[in-house]
This record gives C-alpha cells, structure tokens and sequence, in this order.
C-alpha cells in the first residue's frame, strides 16, 4: 500500500499559503487566525480520510477515526517559528491525514481505530513554553496552569482559547491510557545529518536531554599595563580555557553528545581592565542520559581544575536539566525494517531538539521518523526538503503503522 | 643634602584635602574650583621656595626659579580621576617642590634655573584626551585645537580657561628648546611589582607602547543541538583559543610585555546558538617598541593561524598604536646612583601606563622615577606609599636634580 506523493505535497504546499510572513517564511502562531485557518483546512482533509476533528480544550486537534479501544496516532503541530519554514510540523500532521486516506484509498480497515493529532504552540512562541499543548493529553497541563501561564499580552492559556474563534467541536478525549495505543512522528530532521551523509531518513533514538547552566569564573580585575602577566588573575583566560574544554569533552564522544557556549560576558568588560569576572553559558545535549549526566560531571571537574589553573573562583548555577526520552525500540526497528525494504539509505540518530513526541514518550509506545533537511536548515524561510523524501517519509509512517497494527493485534 | 621628610608629607596630606569626594578617594577634576584651590596652595609652597608661579595658556602651572638658560624641571599633575588616589599626580609636583625648597634651605644655587611644574587633566576626564596639557608646551596642543576639543558640556577647552576662576598669573613660556634643559617625574609605580619585590625604587626606562585592536572571527551561526561538532563552525572556539594564545605570548616576552582581552561579545549571544560571530578586544603593552611590532605581528599570525584550525574567518580592525617612548638612559644611571649610595633597592623598569612625561621625552631629556604603590593599587581610594619611601623617592629626584646641573655644567 502506498501513499500518494502528490497529494501529499499538493496538501503541504497548501498549509504553506495560511499565515505567511510578508518578510519571508510563515509567522503562523497558536491561537490566531491563521491557526484557526489551518485547523479547518486540515479538518476538511481529516474529514475526506474518514476521521472526525475536534478540539480538545488546550487547543489540540484531534482527527479520530473509527475503531474501539485506543488508537494508533500520528501527528505533530501546526504552529511555526516566527518566519518559519513550511515543513517543521506541519510534515507530520499532512502526513498523519495522509496515511489515513491512504488506508481509505485502498479499503484498508485496521483492527485498531486511527488518530491524527495536530498539536499547537509546540515552538512555545505564545506562551513561552515549548511543546505546550501536548502536555494536556498526558494530564500534566492542567486547568489550573492553564489559567495560570499568560502570553505576552496578559492573557491565560485558559482565556485564548475561549476566546479563540475556531469553528470545531470542542470535545475532550478520554485519558490517554484508554484513548492511545502508540504515537508517531514524522519531521524533518533540522540537522545536516542526513543531508550530509546521503542518507534518506532515520529511526529516532531518543530525544536528547538538555542540560544547562550558568558557570561564573572569579579572578581581580586590574590595570591592563601596571599588573605583570605572572600576577594577574584573569577570569576570561578560565572562561577560553572551558570554551575549549567543553568542545573537546562534546568532540570525545564521538557524535553521542554535543556542547555549545552560546553567551559569554566578562566585568567590567574595559579595553584597559583586565576582567576580574567572566560567566558563560554552557548547553550540552545527549540522546543518552547517563552520558549527558556524565558529561555534566566532566564539565564542572574541568572549570574546577582551570580555576585552580590560573587562580581563580568558579561557581555553577543549578543545571537546569531535561533527562533524556528514550523512544520506543520496536518502533525504531519497524521504521529501519520499511527503509531497507524500499531500499533506502537509514540510520538510528537521536533528535537533538525537542519535539511533541517527548511528552507522551514516557506514557505510550512513541517513535519518530526523519527526513533530511537541506543543509541542515529550518526555523528558517530556506528550510527545505525534497518532494521525494517527504513522500518516503509519508510511506515509512504508514508502513509502521500497519506493523503496529499487527503487533497490537498479536499482542491482545 | 636632604629632602624634609615630614614637610613633604604633610603637603601631601593638606593636597590631599582638596577636592574630596564623598564617595572616597578624590575627585579633582581639571578647571574646577578645585583645582584652582589646590594650585593656590602650590603656589605658596612655590614662593616659599623661591620659585615665580604662573598658569599658561592650556592651564599648566609653572614655578619658575631664578637663574639664565632652559631650566631643570620636575612636576607631574594636580588632577585625579573620580574616586582617585592622593599620591597619583601629587607627589610628583609637591616633589619638585620639595627639591626646591631644599636647595634654598640649604643655601645653595643650581648653574641653571629650577622649575616646578604642575599639568592638568593628565587623565582625561575632562576632554577625554590622557597626558592633555603637557602637550602645550611642545606645541602640540595649538590654540586651534584647543578652540576646537570639547568638554561633555559643549564647552572648548580655550573656552574653559579663559573662564576658569584661577588667581595666577597668566603667562605664556618660551619655546620649549630654550624654556626646559630636562625633565623630572617622581611617581607611585601604579603597579604592584616594587612592593611585591620588596624593593624601594625604580628608574624607568620607557613609557610603554600600546596597541589595540578589535578582532572578528566570523563562523556559521547554527543551532546549538541539531548541528554535529564536527560540522560547527563556532567563532568563540577561535576567539577562546586567542585568548590564551595572547596570554602565552606576553608571558613568552618574560616581563618585557603584557597584554589583555578586556572585552570579549558573542552573537547572536543566545545559549541554545552556536556564535556565528566574535569581537575581541586585544591590547599590548611594551616598553620596547620593537617588541611591542613584533608581538603585534605575532598575535595576528596566531588569529590567522586559529581561524583556519576552526574553519573561521578572521579580520583586524588597523591597530591604534602608541609607539613606544624611551627615556633618557643618563638619567636612569643617575636614579640608580642614588638608589645605591642610599643604600637602596632599585631596579630599571618601563612604565606601563602613560604620563606626562611621555609628551616631553621626544623633545629634551626625560626621565621618571617610581616608588612602591602598596598592593600595586592606584585610581582607587585605597592607592598608598608609605611615607618613608614618599620621602626615599623625592631624595633621588633630588640627587638627579643635583647631579643633573653637575652633568649640563660640565658639557657647556
């Protein structure tokens, strides 16, 4: 059974028109008209595959199709970045719908009833969270939060989407335990991976923990002419020092990790003033959670020991820590097992950013797929990904989902 | 013959009375009320020694003695910086003064005239321009550039001395080839090295070059998680890699030079965005020029160097050089002499930072003697030289005064 490339890329190029930004790419954000345009150009496609829209009430929707017992899901968000690219999300919701019609196309009845989900503010542009709106489905966005968190302007969560003029049924879906099965995602990639490699798509490990903090190195600051080289105490040189040190720790392990210092500020920050504090901000990522833990450790005991190095204090804020998800292995197996029979380059990778996936991971069976993108780009207007890889991508999902559907029908 | 220990102390400390800030330390600022109330008082510590004070036109004050022919002088400056220190500028002129009054208590005529001289703004708080009027007497500081620099107020330095309130006379003096035989600065190190040597004196050799320079490394910005470490491109691992690089080739110059990367940004600047760009600021210090070039080209070697290592671009804004300014190597013995017929510590050593002295060593023969600055601290309220040494430093300039008339009596 096959997916229809056309439609696929007809639908997308569509979605593409709704909410465009005069500067380039798509501002298409949660809870707007442009939001609401999109929701019922999908429920229009939803309703053509046989699945019947609603909204749940954080502004999910959700296209269920017929069937008892928990369904088989697919899906991702309808919101972008600020100038934003056509593919980030919204590959993963046409591509949901368009496993639906495929099934439909071909009188093909799973055992299991079929969801496609289309999840809002995933890029955390509204309400300054990301992969908001998915957490309603696993409890953990409740009332009380949602009439709690506030977008820029003041409003609640709880009020936009009252006052958000969006003509579906609003509909509540029963706890996840009994309302899901499994749950799939297809992205782009938004690394360079693949692109680079030539490879056409991925099994998605995990999605990488991040852990970040803020570490201050303390040393004197003082005239930049009368203090001899062999006096000073130089807080920038264990700050360069630890820039490097990061980078080699990340580089060691060998692809499983990365690290990035993306803010570094030294005081009082004077051409003649030789910086008695530096404070950087240091980002590391693994699909691996004992290695990310791990790493963590290797970083402090590094600043530590070039503290001592070149006399100096070092002081860590609280790592602001994200475990690792894991994602389900079956799954992994299901999508590489549908590459190599259409005779596709595929590889295991973890997702180094977060997507919806991850909320419910902890929850249900959650796997991922990957199609390259371009260069690596997106969030961005020249994100892109060739019209055959979004269809091959299309057509591994629906391949995993009728894999799914015989092992849960074996299974019980 | 002696320097009045006591009476130079205590100058000091009634100098040191004006201009006090609330805040700490002094801030006595050129043409302010101030500074003319301070060069009352030097005024009549210059009639008691015999000398004739004036104020010329960029508002230099000079105590001239009696006598035919370009005189001897010694001086420094009557300004602070805000929240300065009482002996930065200060000892140099109640110094000069003291020698002269020691001359005339012992009864005893140099060959040539003597002159005290006290300079204003040598720190640039006032128009932003360090070592300002000094530059008057080598004509540098013209009548037009004195019309046309400008106070934070608006108003031109000419502008500010015609309405500065200042009862001296006002006087213009000859040409300084026929005005001054030589120059003396008795001064604190500003640095911490005599005291932590635990040495009493130092006859400097130059005032050190500076150059600085703002360096770019231009990489790719990228996101901080979806981007291999192999495929970054991350300008602040060049930037870093400077840093220490810079501090491995001062330390190389083994006490011969210093340099500093005081300021240091990063964009975009955000933690989960690996920096597509960075700025340094790089500045070199030397008291030898030819070092001072040849470390300059170094640096620049090693940026080109570190930018092809991590796939950067790198670019130099022109370096805005200071060339070094030798002293004159006479004097220096002279300093030394005198350090070891007391029985002295003394050493030969540039000076880091500027002085007024640097203005009138390309024009007659210049030189500058240091004394112990406690902890090296300077610019601050807490800046101190222990009486002793105060007394110590004005004995030398006394001697080089001394020994000085001696050498141009002997070659005329």
């Amino acid at each position: 059974m096959r997916v229809n490339a056309d439609r696929l890329n007809r639908r997308l190029e569509q979605l593409a028109s709704i909410g465009r930004d005069p500067r380039g790419g798509m501002s298409r954000f949660a809870f707007t008209p442009a939001h609401a345009e999109a929701c019922g150009l999908v429920a229009s496609w939803m309703r053509e595959a046989g699945l019947e829209p609603s909204l749940d009430r954080a502004g999910n929707m959700i296209g269920l199709g017929s069937g008892d017992g928990p369904a088989l899901s697919a899906g991702s968000h309808l919101d972008t970045v600020p100038m934003g690219g056509r593919f980030d999300g919204a590959l993963g919701v046409v591509g949901a719908v368009e496993c639906a019609q495929a099934l439909r196309d071909a009188g093909v009845s799973l055992r299991r009833p079929f969801a496609a989900l289309a999840f809002a503010d995933e890029e955390g542009n509204t309400f300054g969270i990301g992969c908001l709106t998915s957490r309603s489905l696993t409890g953990e966005l409740s009332d009380e939060r949602m009439r709690a968190i506030r977008d820029r302007d003041g409003q609640t969560l709880a009020e936009r989407i009252a006052a958000w003029d969006c003509p579906l049924l609003r509909r509540t879906p029963p706890a996840l335990a009994t309302f899901l099965a499994a749950y799939l995602e297809l992205h782009i990639e938004q690394g360079p991976r693949l692109d680079a490699e030539g490879l056409d798509a991925a099994a998605v490990t995990a999605i990488a923990g991040i852990s970040r903090t803020t570490v201050v190195f303390t040393g004197r600051a003082n005239h930049g002419g009368t203090t001899p080289m062999h006096l000073r105490r130089d807080a920038l040189w264990g700050a360069s020092a630890l820039v490097l040190e990061v980078r080699r720790l990340a580089l060691a392990s060998d692809g499983n990790a990365v690290a990035t210092v993306g803010r570094i500020e030294v005081e009082p920050g004077s051409t003649n003033v030789i910086p008695g504090l530096a404070r950087l901000r240091v980002e590391l990522r693994s699909g691996d959670e004992g290695r990310l833990t791990g790493l963590l450790g290797e970083v402090e005991l590094a600043a530590q020991r070039l503290a001592r190095e070149y006399g100096l204090e070092v002081q860590f804020e609280p790592w602001d820590h994200m475990a690792a998800v894991p994602l389900d292995g079956r799954i992994q197996a299901m999508v590489l097992d549908s590459a190599r029979r259409q005779g596709l380059g595929a590889i295991s990778m973890p997702s180094w950013a977060g997507h919806d996936a991850k909320n419910l991971a902890p929850h249900l069976p959650v796997g991922m797929i990957f199609v390259p993108s371009k260069d690596g780009i997106s969030h961005a207007p020249d994100e892109f990904t060739d019209p055959g890889h979004l269809a091959l991508g299309a057509q591994i999902l629906l391949d995993v989902v009728l894999q799914l559907d015989q092992h849960f029908a074996s299974n019980t």
